[in-house]
């Protein structure tokens, strides 16, 4: 085998067989292939494409360049759900304990905030004291023992992945179908559940702005994912706004624990319940959605699924207090509204531009080594269809210091376009994706 | 600037500003540009292509990346020549002595073998004693006493071209036109002429297949020599078998010096004149294309272009015996005959099989750190057209051993078609590009 073979073929457009694509896989992992060889693939793949077959073989080989996280001991068929970024987006705190308190394993891998997007493991971590390394061993005990866990990845899975995604990053080659489809599916094999609900975003604030592209996207990771015997689905959810009213990681942890007590219903809830659902439904935990997402109801009413993440908080070092108290959480010294410059209707939202300003508050990082500030953020007060008067609270800021706030606030108000025309409210989701087809909504 | 925002333009098929071209050309040259990100690039432009500003741009960056030698002290317009690669084609052994002998300056900087096809530099360095690596200020003494150098380049010539070279190397991104014209260009604007010949070679042996594809490659450097202000035209010359009848250092050495010498004519020295001819255009020493071959007849057949050789071997180190008694050139000791198989026309040869067998034998290198056998090689003894009898000798090898030569012999047999069906002669000229135009042949 020779890379520059590979690089050729690939560069006339010429389909890789597998064998090729383990090679070079293996190479990237181990490390013994250098990083200017594999640029000129990635560029190459990313003008040229990767058929199908190719795909699906490259994700195999991602997954099994580390350890495969072996959940077999686990009762039941573990589920995971994952979610390709958003703001506002912290689904997976209301549903994994709600999974798990219908009977199901949650072992669930998550990850950090990249750009303008938050990651479920620095909201995670805002909770005092919780920790999110855990071993694979300790892992598989506390989703035995109480039903779920949300850690982060452990050390050596898809170590190409991880050579692959770095060089993407700083070679231009992110925005490709088969690089970023196979990139996401190979963690998800490699972390070992059986079931795999994807929520592959779509609008101005997502990694797809449009609803075909993100159906396209969609559809190429089930195919692998069933192509390589999981089951696995996805639904193409909204990010023409952000998904909850809370922007920031405490302030999403305290969401989350309102939805769970019941305290707020909206978008983000209905979100969770529909993508739980459809985890109920891969575990065999229920026949259809609507008796899926009545048993989360019944979960959620119950209080079993706030005890869940109690149960999980606890489990993980933190302080599970915060689920009856949360005002335990880090609060931000400078809280103030901003109001709306004009009245009228909420046209529309750069989400991009309302994620940026949460990590210029320092709610996520410009750069690696940034340190995350758990207690900044903001509260959207408003929606796309709302109207809105003149001086009325467009959102909350939640910030470390006037100036920050300041800033946040201008941000914000550039950020929402109100105008006097109506206009409609977002649909929350777009697709349901499964190995049978699209069904479009 | 951002070399990943370079990097995503091109990907986009978008066309880079002159500003944008010269910060990545210099971070390739003083290495603040990772290899990956200049691979990715390359990949890009080998996908999407440059436009002729663009290439322009990029040549003038990679000659300005180090030091231009600066030949304005010497007495009139010198000239240069430069051939993308053939097999048996030594002409710049030729024409240099005999373009200086007529009073124009030649100061070129040659290269070494390729792959299959030979380097001015290997042969050279044949000749007992002589040596190649003079400082810049030997280099100009030289020419301006006895008018004609042929040295390797300089040390600080176009580094940039030099990263970027190895790199296409071994990223399958040598294959591009813009690449390859800027690669060749930039080296022959740093190196000082004013006047250069290119040597664009087609053919199954040559960079470039076919005559449209080579006419392509000519023009568009051309056209960069003429905007950055140099004289500066192309023939497309034919690679479709060896050009001299030599093949190896040493051996074509001879040849050289046998054409220069009156004793051999023939294709060699009819492309060699035609070169030359438009070398003394360019210098203004020559109104046209029959006058200028006219004077360097003249200077062959009295000797000053041998005497220029001898000059020349000798200002650099070498025997200049060797231009009066070519045996005191390197000798192989094992020399055999090749027989045809078969009676027939030689309908044509396989130029890069006979390059390999002559850098299989010694001739060249495979990988960089191989010691070239000077002596070894073979002569052909026919061209295509030709009507050879079975038994007769298709060449003559000159090998360091019996089994080398047995090896070599069979390659060549492989190389050269023999069948009943009469074949024409090649054409030697396929096409003359200048700055006006194409003049097809």
């Amino acid at each position: 085998m020779n890379m520059v073979e590979i690089i050729e073929k690939k560069k006339l457009a010429q389909a890789l067989t597998r064998e090729e694509i383990e090679w070079f896989v293996q190479g990237a992992a181990n490390g013994s292939i250098p990083d200017y060889q594999l640029a000129a693939l990635l560029m190459a793949i990313r003008l040229n494409g990767m058929n199908r077959e190719e795909t699906v073989q490259l994700t195999l080989a991602m997954a099994h360049s580390g350890d495969i996280c072996d959940l077999s001991a686990l009762p039941g068929i573990p589920v995971d759900k994952h979610s390709t970024g958003g703001v506002g987006d912290t689904t997976t705190l209301i549903l994994a304990p709600l999974v798990a308190a219908c009977g199901v394993p949650v072992a669930k891998m998550s990850g950090r905030g990249l750009g303008h997007t938050g990651g479920t493991l620095d909201k995670l971590e805002s909770i005092p004291g919780l920790r999110v390394d855990l071993s694979e061993e300790a892992f598989l005990r506390q989703v035995r023992d109480i039903g779920v866990a949300v850690i982060g990845q452990t050390k050596n899975l898809a170590p190409a992945d991880k050579t692959l995604y770095a060089l993407r990053d700083v070679t231009a080659t992110v925005d490709s179908l088969p690089l970023i489809a196979s990139s996401i599916v190979s963690k998800k094999l490699a972390s070992g559940a059986q079931g795999v609900v994807l929520d592959v975003k779509t609008g101005a604030g997502a990694l797809m702005h449009t609803t075909e592209a993100s159906i396209e996207l969609a559809q190429t990771m089930v195919r692998i994912g069933c192509d390589a015997g999981r089951r696995m689905m996805a639904l193409v959810t909204d990010m023409g706004e952000p998904l909850g009213s809370h922007v920031g990681n405490a302030l999403e942890v305290k969401e989350a624990i309102d939805a769970l007590s019941g305290r707020v219903q909206g978008p983000l809830l209905e979100v969770s319940l529909e993508l739980g659902a459809r985890m109920l439904m891969l575990a065999d935990a229920a026949t259809n959605v609507a008796d899926a997402k009545q048993k989360l109801m019944d979960a959620l009413e119950s209080g079993r699924g706030l005890d869940r993440l109690r149960a999980m908080i606890a489990a993980q070092g933190g302080d599970p207090a915060c689920c009856d108290d949360v005002t335990r959480l880090p609060q931000a010294p400078v809280v103030r509204d901003v109001p709306a410059a004009t009245s009228g209707y909420v046209q529309q939202m750069d989400t991009v531009g309302l994620g940026s300003a949460a990590q210029a508050m320092g709610a996520g990082r410009r750069v690696k080594t940034d340190v995350i500030d758990p207690a900044v953020g903001f509260v959207m007060r408003c929606r796309i269809g709302d109207r809105i008067a003149a001086g009325e609270a467009l959102a909350t800021v939640h910030a470390r210091d006037e100036a920050t706030a300041q800033a946040a606030g201008e941000a914000i108000r550039r950020c929402v376009a109100v105008g006097v025309q109506k206009a409609a409210p977002c649909k929350l989701i777009h697709a349901i994706v499964t190995h049978d087809g699209v069904e479009r909504l």
